[in-house]
């Protein structure tokens, strides 16, 4: 199991460390560019903390998992793929909040999210039905919380998403709000 | 081994992240820009597909090996080397496909996946023949199925690479095709 | 502890790593544009080993650290995004030092660092007061040593912030020698 | 020790994967445009099979080194910082090696390759000299061996830089050469 966690840690640390690429600050004077830039720092903040969440959740599903087959690894591949293409739509979206464009930016990050979310959800349940690939050892209550607290999610991200066909700017709130949601469930289940 | 799998497993992993950079969307407006640009989605799924699984491939390889020697170490170098280019060839194939230098763009890409197909089966062979470096443990049979999956990579990547010569577009598709063939391939031998 | 490591290295050598990126000449002569870009590797040389010389202090602190609880986690993961943030005010600060933006952008590269060393004397804090997270054979002398050290890393860099109110340049030497104070700190306690 | 090693691999890693980052072809018709460009392969791949090469060496050193120091941890981040410095001279001399500017670019290259084996060099005889870091198991024949072939390192890559200010290509042609020379040696001392 070691690689697949060293090559998954690879993916989620590079993919939030090259979010930071996609700020840039080339207007004058810089002290006003800095200002004017600002949804650009919380796309940052709240996407970097996104991606964080699920590594740290994608540890306590690893830490439970007792063997891997070709459906897990393939499910995680494709895991790792939305993943890493998580800069592209926070850009996009950080350039775009207040322009006419925002709702294509909003909707693409959404869409990325759900797309992102789903996946992550079905790997879960994909070794946690009927413990499939579970350790035996792995506590039946934590499974259960875990499967509580991952199931909303597809459904938290697509709701956002639709709401950006409303209003772009409350779509973002949503995403921030679901993020610290999730900050604070996936360290109740982290275990170190 | 661990450090030849920690810095394999780096490059990797970032190559395979790299390539959402030269993902870039700056037409307008934006919805139709993201839409015009469907090339450059299926180039970066299908190339992070087809790095993801020569990751678990390699993988598969060291976890054989017993121990490495100067040319294993060399062939190791020269596919990572192949595999940090791939990036390249690939934001190109995304650009390119649907104006008149698709035909480059395409053998660009074939080419740099006939090299890396043929350092890999050579690093196999190299490692599995008469079990130069192979483990006491490493099953007989299992070798040889590795060794019946690898060997038509190269030719598989050969007859696509020749096919751009006359269509582009169908080369592309073979590509896509033998990434999602690999894709099953690799899942049957890996051992998490 | 392992993956936390695994993606903590992950961030601070990707940061660290991706600061070449924005090192740039394109000006022309290329010896003469050479020597005019300094600024930028004393920017690049200062900010890579303040970056490594909080690796090594994080390495410290894990290595006392027997167990992680979710707002240590929380407060990791802010230190992370505060990392990657680095080579954005890293960069501003090379191109605009000895322009009419020296101040904003020695502004933006000392409030980033006083925001990553308070971060960081909080997770150290938060694991050593009446040694909540820490293994049981943490050294005491060790552990005060430490606490000693890392209290005036925020107050030092507050400083340095504030004296770019009146000179951006005295600000700038000021942050390069906290690099080197720090360099020596970090280098006493780090055990290997 | 294991910490250091996530570290530097990572830089390693990400060094010389991002050097495909700086291989661009903007021109038209593309298929002229690819061919236009070679210096970039040449120097992506020289530059590659160094890092590696260094990569290697710095494993091997590792190996043999029982405990680290202060000194010995500055030296490395001081190794590291040159070494995630090499994409940005690797890619001025892929675009001006056959310009007015193929002097200062084969300089800078030069340069920051003499400074990386210098610190290199003096990573090992502090870490070797009366064996002072290393393992008591350490081979007397093997640190021989290696001490024999580290020293000549700086001396090679100051007469390659030295020829550049008589003929950038011939200089550059001796980086290529001692590339492939250090390939070999690297390979002789490596323990898997």
């Amino acid at each position: 199991m070691s690689r697949l966690e060293a090559f998954s840690d690879g993916v989620f640390a590079i993919a939030a460390t090259l979010l930071i690429l996609d700020v840039t600050a080339t207007g004058s004077p810089l002290s006003a560019e800095l200002l004017r830039i600002w949804p650009s720092y919380v796309a940052y903040a709240v996407t970097f903390i996104t991606i964080g969440i699920v590594w740290i959740n994608h540890g306590t599903v690893l830490s439970l998992v007792a063997q891997t087959d070709r459906t897990f690894l393939t499910l995680n591949i494709l895991l790792l793929a939305v993943i890493a293409f998580v800069p592209f739509p926070t850009r996009l979206l950080a350039e775009h909040l207040f322009d006419e464009d925002a709702q294509a930016a909003t909707l693409l990050y959404g869409i990325t999210l759900v797309i992102g979310a789903t996946i992550f959800t079905s790997l879960w349940f994909y070794g946690a039905l009927h413990r499939r690939l579970l350790k035996p050892t792995a506590d039946a209550h934590l499974v259960e919380g875990i499967s509580r607290s991952y199931l909303p999610g597809p459904f938290l991200y697509l709701g956002g998403t639709l709401v950006a066909l409303y209003s772009p700017m409350l779509s973002a709130a949503i995403f921030m709000a679901i993020a610290f949601f999730y900050l604070v469930e996936a360290t109740v289940f982290a275990r170190g």
